[in-house]
């Protein structure tokens, strides 16, 4: 394998959760990717092998407090931001004050070719956080219980869906990545809606998750003994995946919209599953349904829609970057079901992220995301 | 405690699956109960314990095959049923012209300590197969391949739902237990259609359940290895429990409806929940939802609605006979979402059995049932 | 059912926490028990609901601070004790010094009818905590990082396992629940050493458990996402149930000895099972061991000890009080296995608690511990 | 990456169980790999999408029945037989004898350079199956219940465990891959005897295993709901396994000798963990253990020995080929605990089938093998 001399600087901030982790796992793997920097404020100071001990040995860099990064030396080609909401958006403004070099013009790399024009401006931020997805001010406060505090980054902001806004990633200085709820809706929805297959009142998103979803926090509804053996739902009509969900939905559409989204909570690590009832336009079919997204995924290395009768399971995708989707018909004439599932910290979170990273500077899209599934 | 002198001569036939186990656990407890006969035909000849460790020691009859019973001189007073479907039709009319008594009309029962009277007459049959609970025989056909063999009787059968037929189960001699999805649905939606509070067209039923709802038999797909870190929805527009549903809910609105139904498998072994989505009639709520639920079920020993607010979640229910459920707004205006949980295993099979059982022979409708949820 | 005319006045204190809703679980079904007081200091004035929702609309009392507590008008006759170490033996040293009886010398019950006279005396204590376990304040001093703060209390205790000390708690004012690791382990292993049928030396107790094992408290290593498909060893040679393992084996045998005893954490909720290797005494077999076992235990309800070939599983005994143990012949000669299983909350704790209060008063001592183990 | 012009023509027979699906994940991004033939009986003529969706896109073979097999054209380079015992004796004779194409001469690959002549000799057969890991045909008769059908390849077959016997191995035209607890417990132990370190008398294995260790076959145990929120011991002193320990720690201490193993089954779907209980050798301590491992395991890149105080848990190394072991004091003087954890799947088996596969052709042995573990 010939890799390029330099390899991306490559920053992850907020290492020690599960996205974070799972950065690790995929970008140390991929070959135009140095780790120069970890954050993570709870646990500064402490080598990454012993708060996850299933990526050590890797010489990977201790993990530091966010407030102790020297920052304009670190050269830095490109930030995975996995902090909290609110949090990040201060960061990444201020990384992207900061840091400052325009040009990294130092920089040669043999291939891929386009590889060497995509990084020749600055440093490249990519958001795992919540902080750069809505595009309207007014929801972001609403739903996030405040004013924000980086209008123009959050107007600059590509929504990092690649199999929807891959041109606009291409060029984005500042990635801000769909929640895991929304990548799956959104890639089972937008064509449907782009096409006026489907009715855009009365979409039910019965969505399902493992509880990685949840993080890595410390709260009594996540201990094993409260999860295990039982499932509930939560967030009913109030989660901040549906104003999210309905931004992309109405634009694909072109009017506003409002989508019941009701999520659950299932006893398993990884994978989102979503159950999606519509309505169908008049003379569409299921059939239909499922010829438009095979036709708009076709050439989609990370989506597959199934064929009729097959049944889409999380298991399929289990630590994978693949999209799994299904229509089937509804009982009711004149509705269908559409099943989609992901890995929430794949496709659903630091894969996904990835992929971007990849665009963005250039790549063969699928770099470090070739793992097949794990199963069982 | 004062027990009558002469308990019921109680036969399971099918207990080698899960709902004879929990049959067993439950009745093995109930003071007016005497099990005489188990069969089982793969485990014939085996003690009990060899079979289900759990119920060892308790001084239980083997195994039987369920062609080695005599059944003349057991003088049976009641008889659960947990045969395969088909199967249950033959065993069962077998059983009640063997037996040979046409009705128990001298039957007076006041209160427990009379009970010896009841058994004067012949013995009653709960079935716990999906046998006797479709009313129409071409819709029984239709969905389970073939005729039915035993019609008079399907004709005869009450619909073992308690809080929707209690009288019509207290005179009863043959009751056809509810399935699993459709107890959840039924308790949730048929106050709400008699009530005309919520639309009979467009009706969701979301369904998650537990993996003791496929059985103990031998399907790859119920390997834990399989089932274990993933889900997946199954019988899509396609389950038989859906025109079940259907038939109940016409009757409580006096119209022919259909329902999507979508069963979905969840890793955990007990437990089954419903994310119902309707469509609110003109000028209710769901809080006026709430208030109907609350109306309908205030004297119910086994039914629980919860207050604004409170989530429901199978963990609540575990082991117990209990249904919590729980309304709530829908973001979509004109919309509500209702959630119910049971334990598949005991309110969604033979515990709701057992409730019949007591409301056949006159006792207290809770005697053995009494047990609050296990958790953790 | 004949009850007395007055139920015991029952406190738990620590009931937030599972040991703590195990025991209303099962307390709230026993005939002669009355819950009046429940104590939570984190979730103070919250109702029971509230908390665990599986044990809601039984009409229990609010929980409360064990600092708000009025003890005097309270009348108390027996409180469960389920608050941490150090913890408990401050508060057991106020109740039984605030209640101001020191003996209940008048105390004869003959049967539960006369149980009435039982509560004229003093309130009797139950604890489940580690405080009063350990009978050498040295000892006490070394595990548990302090000085004990009630050692007369400490002298008084009495160990609470029925099989070996029933006597004894009959006739104890206080009683120290054992661990539920040393349960398993002192079933299994004090009749062998009692008959000298194994050797002191060299005993290997490989403890797994289920989760509950670790309480509720907040510890990321408890997360469900931590925990679920995964198992790893804990507190290897270091862990606090290991010298009372040795306290009461020492006592068995007539001399001093040192167990090696490491505990691992399964992906599971509930269950407890000790794989133990010994060295069989000259001329003992493994059968010989069985036999012991057998004799030893021909009359206890709860102690089951499994037929040569039956292997034992925590599935068997979960959610009841019952203990399984099995003894096999190991692959090297003059050695021998013994499994024991029970469930780490129930036999393990919260049922043996009440088992060691039906014995206090004079009940028959299977009282609202009956139920049969719940499977799947 | 430059490949070099022609892969390995590779065939995997029992593709339809999990060792064989974990084959095919891993050697499909193998970049000297061809999977020209995957065999599956009782699956044949399904797509693999049929049978494992998590493999399909891939454009793989069909899976066809062994018999249907016409191995004169398919010129392999490599067989991973993942065969029941018995069978694969039988197969792997045939194939041995019927490919005979003693030189793939006309193979030309560039690099890696030692490659080229790795391949000289005809194809090479990598066994799963138990058929040719016991030296001695009588002790296979003993544990296989049958006479070994291919005695001169028995002889022939290297012990694929390439820590222990990588030089063989690079020669080999038969490997025997080891079984997944052999694996486990032969890498911490069999430096420790070489060395004598530790006593070969009472050697005690507590081996824990998720439940893909049983297979994909169809047996009651292996239903979820029998499985999950349980815990049992198996094949208690009669494993098949033991006997393959006991060859390989004779040969490393010269003498024969007999080992405690004994398996249990824990509610996971990878993972293998075990916990060994030794007698140290005069003047040894638990640190000199650790420093004897960790010298020898030095420049091994699978094998990590952890520093003191660190504990080894399955879930750090789900889904790698990495096995972390530890070393502990005992409570009891003169011993140690050591504990090792694999994945049964992949450093348990086929893992370890490509690291050899990666040895026998000259390649660097972590080809394919380097995703880092999958956590959560």
């Amino acid at each position: 394998m010939t890799t390029p001399h330099k390899k991306l600087r490559t920053a992850i901030l907020g290492a020690s959760g599960y996205t974070g982790a799972e950065l690790i796992r995929l970008l140390q793997r991929h070959p135009y990717v140095e780790i120069v920097l970890l954050t993570a404020d709870r646990k500064a100071g402490e080598p990454i092998e012993q708060v996850f001990p299933h990526l050590g040995g890797e010489g990977l860099p201790d993990l530091m407090a966010l407030s102790d990064v020297e920052w304009a030396g670190l050269e830095l080609d490109v930030v995975f931001c996995a902090l909290p909401h609110a949090t990040s958006q201060r960061i990444i403004r201020g990384i992207l004050h900061a840091t400052g070099h325009d040009f990294i013009d130092e920089m040669v790399i043999e291939q891929p070719d386009d590889y060497a024009n995509a990084i020749k401006g600055s440093v490249k931020v990519i958001d795992l956080s919540a902080d750069f997805r809505l595009r309207d001010p007014d929801v972001y406060a609403q739903w996030y219980g405040g004013e924000h505090e980086a209008l123009s980054l959050q107007k600059e902001a590509v929504y990092g869906l690649p199999e929807q806004y891959r041109d606009a990633i291409r060029n984005a200085r500042l990635v801000a990545c769909p929640g895991c709820y929304p990548t799956a809706a959104l890639l089972a929805l937008l064509p449907l809606l782009s096409e006026k297959a489907i009715s855009k009142d009365g979409i039910i998103i019965d969505a399902k998750s493992g509880v990685t979803g949840a993080g890595r926090s410390l709260k009594e509804a996540n201990l094993f003994t409260e999860v295990s053996e039982a499932m509930h739902p939560y967030g009913i009509a109030a989660h901040r995946h549906a104003p999210e969900i309905e931004q992309e939905l109405s634009l694909a559409c072109g009017s506003d919209l409002l989508v019941n989204f009701t999520p659950h909570l299932i006893p398993m690590n990884r994978g989102e599953l979503e159950t999606i009832y519509v309505s169908l336009e008049k003379g569409q079919t299921a059939s239909d349904l499922r010829d438009i997204l095979k036709a708009r995924y076709a050439d989609e290395r990370f989506v597959t829609i199934l064929d009729e009768g097959a049944v889409p399971a999380t298991r399929h995708v289990r630590g994978s970057n693949n999209a799994h989707i299904a229509v089937f018909d509804d009982r009711i004439p004149g509705r269908a079901i559409i099943v989609a599932v992901i890995d929430n910290l794949v496709k659903g979170s630091s894969g996904q992220a990835i992929q971007n990273m990849n665009i963005m500077f250039g790549f063969d899209e699928a770099l470090s995301l070739e793992q097949m599934a794990l199963f069982p």
